[in-house]
């Protein structure tokens, strides 16, 4: 897995020493990212908890925007990774019980809190929507994989994702109580059962009714 | 339906001249709350946005969070009202676009931004909590009326209401593309066939062996 994803990344000196001290400072930068926010965020203290010097975080993050989508993306791909272990049912209860463990870190409650107000804010919103992205499109992978070896119907993987992730995204802003990985297991049957009932029944529903009325 | 929420309220001359500033007050206060944030609310703004004197603003709430629960809940449940034209499947479609439109809107949005800021501050942790319990509150109520009805199995209705909910906010929090009725249609379908599926065939997933090992 770390040496697939090495790979794709950019060429830089991968596994070596720079992709230590780049781990370092996105580490260093999620925390201080969830205790100040994205506007406090300083290079001179992202370098200072990284324990390397200034020039190193502008050498590899010339753009603040970058560091800070990239910062938040690590987290997330790291705190809630996707395995595939050719079950999806199960994959997808380890993959959601991760992310409401993840959500309720401080850096994942920073990123709940920029989701929240980046509307209005372009460069944020810019930020958050690659975030997302990221994190969709490796469900989304996923997804197309238990499709393809016919576990799932071929539906609209994106809304899929929609609906696996925001129920404990919600659960998790929320946060009256933990989200266990009961429910985690609850979450993932339903929606499963619904997309694949919805696939197998000749459909009644208004979903069709509204997309080809006959 | 206006008649039975007056009833239920605490007796202040409903319907009457009372009841019409109190409204005009509670959306006074949300549009505030949506331009400046939960701790901008001034009184003398409220009572100037409501037309009316500032004693009467703090006649009817000397409490400051009730006044703020009171106005963020009004504008949901007026946003976004849980009909019973005894068809579930089609209440929840209207409710969840519904939903979608309010959420969206600046005083929705000003309620996300609290929800994802409160965990932090217990004072607008237990607003949010108040906002939400009433919805969810609504919102198990009518799936409570269908389990009666024969139109749902009998299942965790607060989980139920989250996988209802969850995907709509965190569609509507991304703001990459409007949330449609179609989606609705789908995420309303999905969620229900799910449960009625998982109620209906012999159960094999992990969630009944998480339960009770057999």
């Amino acid at each position: 897995m770390a040496e697939d994803r090495s790979k794709r990344e950019p060429a830089r000196r991968p596994g070596g020493r720079t992709a230590r001290v780049r781990r370092r400072i996105l580490e260093a930068a999620a925390e201080l990212i969830a205790r100040d926010g994205i506007g406090g965020l300083r290079y001179d203290q992202v370098a200072e908890g990284a324990g390397v010097n200034k020039t190193s975080v502008y050498r590899n993050w010339p753009n603040r925007t970058a560091l800070v989508a990239d910062a938040l993306a690590t987290f997330g791909a790291d705190a809630a990774p996707l395995h595939d272990s050719g079950d999806i049912d199960a994959d997808l209860v380890d993959f959601l019980e991760a992310l409401a463990t993840a959500t309720t870190s401080p850096e994942g409650r920073a990123l709940l809190t920029v989701v929240a107000s980046a509307r209005e804010d372009p460069e944020l919103r810019a930020i958050v929507d690659e975030v997302f992205d990221r994190r969709l499109a490796s469900l989304r992978d996923r997804l197309q994989a238990a499709v393809e070896r016919g576990e799932l119907p071929a539906v609209d993987l994106s809304l899929l994702g929609t609906m696996l992730t925001g129920p404990v995204q919600l659960f998790v802003s929320r946060g009256s109580r933990t989200f266990t990985r009961a429910d985690a297991h609850r979450v993932s049957a339903i929606v499963l059962a619904g997309v694949r009932a919805a696939a197998d029944a000749p459909v009644t529903g208004e979903r069709d009714a509204d997309e080809a009325r006959h």
